[in-house]
């Protein structure tokens, strides 16, 4: 399979040039840049492209892609619903045309949230604690923040946690997220990692995700590349690919 | 709900009544034990039974349930393929009648080794940790192989856990469980405790279940007795009863 | 060793009973409770005594346990620092009597407390979770509360947690002990938890205690029977008796 | 505080150099490197090095050093008997030179082992878990090892861990290192992580220390750097260092 990059000189664009020339089943067919023309993907006979750019170009990109029959995996962030309307109707004129993006590829991470969502309604209790190092300037993060909405939104009918709690310090149970505590631990030589903690009578199930490196995003673009023809129009997010039951 | 408990007055049994006692949903119908007539069943106008009694009585006491339409939620041991197919066939003799019959009622237990089998083939390694207290005879524990053993079959086809030790003392690396390394550690304060570990380039995902008391088969059962009646027919352990995709 | 209860017929006497009986270097030699008279003890030259009582009358033991030369393992609560004084000037007029009082005989939760305090001033960071049943009433524990103010003394003169935390939910950083944060997690299923994370660049260490038993207090208890006649005056907890360097 | 660097352009080295010159109380005299006079250390007036160069060349480095009346903290390896008494006698020979030469200057992986030889006799049960990436040739890791031998040190004359295993898999309880089992885990996206698991009646401590950087013996290093002139004479190890109790 003919594989280019784009924004292939950026950290995360060089990161998945190497990762795509080590697969023994890819080929690189181009690693394209800024001022570099798109005409290199068509020339190369490119079949996929993984696009990790930027705001102001990547609509473009997907234009020129879905026009020429080429496969994308896009990792690129601010796809407004705007975007992806526009998107939607490119591809509805090219039909077989693939174009999947992500917000998250860490495949860890998507698993620990579908797993979440899972459990959710099968326990008592449920909390969330997210750990990661003290320069990060949101508390909670991005990802816990959804993991709470997905677990809430799972036990939507079901009575709130137990908590007795009736005396204590401002903060000590954590911040509420749709009715889901989650607690956000700051400490240096932390990367980013999450724990959901459910319980119910005399047992416990524990989900934790933990993330030591930037590479983590990797395994899940090249599932995607792999897989990205077979969901033909629009998909968001890598976990339709994960064949989850 | 009108729902009765055959073995009353064993020990889980026990357990089994103060609990449909104070489910609000249910009302226990008849404690029934040893020596007692099945008729306190049908007297009473039981929906469904609980039955954690004897291999010796229970095939009876089946074929007594579903005579009567009375469902069965059964966690007494030794059912035998032969066992299994005499159910069958007294079943669909009577259409409607549900009988579940699991070997574990524990939801958390369920759910580790559902999401376990369900990661296992996007990460490169994995392994089991399984820990108990140091009363436990068998290592690994039966929970800890069958985990390893769903792993393994989701994994057919795909490389090994990469693994470059070549110096060492025998067992540093644990048994080898259809190739997935099961670690067991018995320590003194601990009950029964599993950890299924997975990694890949950058990431690692955590299933860990903590059962830390005998109630822990509680909710499960509650959960089977609810939900019985929509599962006619035999069914073999409560994941069905989980809706999980 | 002859060894009595005092409170025998509390839950926690009844245990501390249980465990003399059992213990091969130690003879059961009174079980006493309320309405029993004290001469029990000194008829059956018990040597050291283990109380569980109530503050009404715990003072009134130790005055007659100091008088008559025997040693005190004291769990009872209580001991205002008026009450301290008065069992000092009581064990003065009587040198070589021993008496130990404890508020936690887990050793732990004791080790725990000490090793958090020994680490406290060679990580940048800290932070302190402890996780319990929902029926608590304080969050946080006073165990972690005593743990963070150990933590925050042994840090004092060193720069505070980095934490460029600028935006969130209020709650999310958890609550300020003395400039420790410490997080609250209530989770059907648990017992008493504790987790202290020290992290500096590059490396994390954790502290962790689990408690999952009311019988946790029993190795401690003993501890202290056997060595109490070594430390002669008021003892204030079993950390002396750690031999910790 | 004048600090020089041996080995500068060495990779632990550069390290070393970075950090001095971001540490505000310390200013970086000379980086050296092979090929370099040692006479830039004299020239610069350094007060202390920090060498991290290759046992070839060691030797003459702290001759020099200690000639020269300047400290050393040295993290090169290959020091036998024969080695250490040489240094001594060099060191005999200018009273007030101090050495200090560790193996390990991550500061959390020493504490672990302090902590975990402190509560080594106060629990019926310990095993240990060292996990890494799966690069790694050794089973279990030289770390682990050290850990279980100093822990069945302070357990000797104590019975062994409880352990009724009686069926099972070879390997699963781990390997024997002292009669402490050590379960050594391979899993990619690890880097190098350690827990001491101790347990008693109803209650369990852990020690746990992660390394996920390289980096983790940085602040171990300048620990020593700064107060190597405190300890006169040769030191092994940053633990007389650290102020234990």
């Amino acid at each position: 399979m003919r594989v280019a990059v784009l924004g292939a000189k950026g950290k995360v664009g060089a990161t998945m040039v190497s990762a795509v020339q080590a697969a023994e089943d890819l080929t690189l067919s181009a690693a394209v840049d800024a001022g570099d023309s798109l005409s290199l993907l068509t020339d190369s006979s490119t079949q996929a492209v993984i696009d990790f750019t930027h705001p102001a170009v990547v609509m473009d990109n997907l234009k020129f892609l879905i026009d020429n029959g080429i496969h994308a995996v896009v990792g690129t962030t601010g796809f407004t619903d705007e975007r992806l309307a526009q998107v939607r109707s490119w591809i509805e004129a090219k039909p077989g045309s693939a174009v999947l993006i992500a917000p998250n590829f860490a495949i860890g991470a998507v698993l620990s949230m579908h797993f979440a969502a899972q459990a959710a309604k099968f326990f008592e209790s449920v909390e969330v604690i997210e750990l990661h190092h003290p320069h990060k300037a949101d508390a909670p993060s991005g990802t816990a923040t959804r993991t709470a909405q997905l677990i809430a939104q799972a036990r939507k009918g079901l009575p709130p946690n137990p908590d007795a709690t009736s005396t204590g310090l401002p903060g000590a149970r954590g911040a509420d997220v749709d009715g889901v505590p989650v607690h956000s631990v700051r400490v240096a030589g932390l990367v980013a990692h999450q724990e959901v903690l459910f319980g119910t009578m005399g047992e416990t199930l524990t989900i934790r995700h933990d993330s030591i490196d930037r590479t983590s995003f990797v395994p899940g673009v090249l599932l995607a590349v792999r897989r990205v023809a077979e969901f033909p129009g629009l998909t968001i997010g890598i976990e339709p690919l994960l064949d989850l039951k």
